[in-house]
């Protein structure tokens, strides 16, 4: 009997084939924001569709959920012809979502991020907060399988641990395995253990940096609810979109596009600027730290054409005019 | 960042306080047999309250489903109240549960016990399988949960692996630490990935033979839908319960209760003879295997007085003669 190979954070792991890319569902754009643990059906539909596009080759759906649905009697998959199919080539992609208006209430409620196990109240929050996720994971798995993706709910739960917050522990090579056998691994924000608080939470976008740096991907998506990135709220009628951010080597950032002339603006991007679009300088903190790697990160909108070209790769050699989203990309 | 401390499955696991039962919920017990993907909710109900009375102390039920049920738009917990509860002190448990009418129409019809991952069937028919159990997983850990047991889905696929169907890797630390935190895992029967085919099916029984000799329960239970092991179906109006069997050092079993003299029968219980239950051998050996460890099996119909008794440990000095099911034990 063998040793399963796990590896620390600090071991890269090698595929025979290289990831082409880790993609983050952001929890706004896959569910309903204020409505408790909604998905938002139609969005996601067109998000697994179009990562369907651009992980295989083949135009055939084969769908690969054949489980009744809630409220049908009526399972939706059919496995005839099965036999028959081209084998597709498909790429190697990572899929992470977030939780958006599943977990949060639980989490928050109950203080699992500071963690303290010793505290029931703790204990069963950390319980009701990996249902409400594992129920958003579950639905998001569904959706992928039935476009022909062959997706496989992995936990983080189960093999990543914190100290502190701080990734402790993970085991890669069971994802790398998973990818290794042709599937696409979808894994999620998860309330998870911590060597010294007992419990905390471990969100998707710092995942999926320590996926990038271990894997190496060839790129990285954020789908999210709106354009890309901008310089104040969204919400504001004179929000400018940042078409780009360029990272220097000590991990610091700036935009490089629009430049401040183009903005026709008195005032600097500040990050006071940035924090009140709610957490979007964490956003570009851990992207940035992504792109020091190498690695191009585009932030854009789920189902639109933009984010079907970031997905399928065509940004990597030139980035079209007409495109809307954000790049993030280390310049030497 | 430090290792994972994964432990190979020759390396037994300590824990600070020892692993009081390992029980397996039958997928027809709680599942209804014929009806595919049916969650028979009335012996679940029954079946996790007794879980709950076996394992916590407590007899205030402090809901750890927070979310939504299907057709309803209420929450089912409330947090109210939870930070003055008495901190119960909880048994070591580890749930493992089989599959029923969920996944084993979607395995068979693909062949994924097999492998063969090159045949798009196959391919298809894990990510259908993993899908259907991952639906009753979610549904037995929110059952659980519901009764105050803080329940942790623990998917198989993630962590455990084959080599030609025996088990080749596992991380048996992350169930430890689960355990440790004083979270209840659950795990169930799995497809998962194997070394040489590819892909196989990893059966409850298996993983709970496999739990028993490296995390050393006080006791197994396998909660079923009939009282027991029985001489020949036990739909056979002259079928003969099977008190108890021993188990000897080289793994060779006989049944010592009820004798043969008891059952007034000219017949020998031959092996061909319990073939005809379906499998019963097969689940006589697992529970032989580990009887042989020194740690008693009870095999009881689920949801009855019988099972209540099996799981809360009052069957380790005395059986009752009026004790209905079937024990398994080492003799020397």
């Amino acid at each position: 009997m063998a040793s399963n190979g796990s590896s620390t954070s600090t071991t890269d792991v090698n595929l025979t084939k290289p990831l082409r890319c880790i993609v983050k569902l952001g929890g706004a754009a896959i569910t309903c924001k204020n409505d408790l643990e909604k998905v938002n059906e139609e969005n996601l539909e067109i998000v697994c569709s179009q990562l369907r596009q651009a992980m295989i080759s083949s135009e055939k759906v084969v769908g690969m959920d054949w489980s009744k649905r809630p409220g049908s009697s009526d399972t939706c998959g059919s496995v005839d012809g099965l036999e028959d199919q081209l084998r597709a080539d498909s790429n190697n992609f990572i899929v992470v979502h977030g939780a958006g208006s599943f977990g949060h209430f639980h989490a928050s409620k109950s203080g699992v991020l500071k963690g303290g196990l010793d505290q029931p109240l703790v204990k069963a929050g950390l319980v009701a907060t990996r249902i409400s996720v594992g129920i958003l994971n579950l639905e998001i798995v569904r959706a992928l399988a039935r476009e022909g993706i062959p997706s496989i709910g992995m936990p983080p739960f189960c093999g990543w641990s914190t100290s502190v917050g701080n990734i402790a522990a993970v085991n890669l090579s069971v994802v790398a395995k998973a990818i290794e056998s042709g599937f696409i691994p979808v894994l999620h924000g998860d309330a998870v253990l911590d060597d010294l608080q007992g419990c905390t939470l471990l969100s998707g976008d710092v995942i999926i940096r320590h996926l990038a740096a271990h894997m190496k991907p060839e790129y990285v998506v954020f789908l999210t609810d709106v354009f890309g990135v901008y310089d104040c709220p969204p919400t504001e009628p004179n929000a400018i979109l940042l078409r780009e951010i360029a990272v220097g080597e000590d991990g610091s950032w700036s935009v490089t596009k629009p430049t401040l002339q183009d903005m026709n603006k008195k005032v600097e991007i500040t990050v006071a600027a940035h924090d009140a679009t709610g957490g979007m300088v964490t956003k570009i903190s851990e992207a940035a730290m992504i792109a020091k790697l190498g690695i191009d990160v585009y932030i854009v909108k789920a189902g639109t054409t933009h984010s079907l070209k970031a997905l399928s790769g065509e940004l990597r050699d030139n980035i079209p005019d007409d495109w809307l989203g954000t790049v993030i990309r280390f310049s030497r």
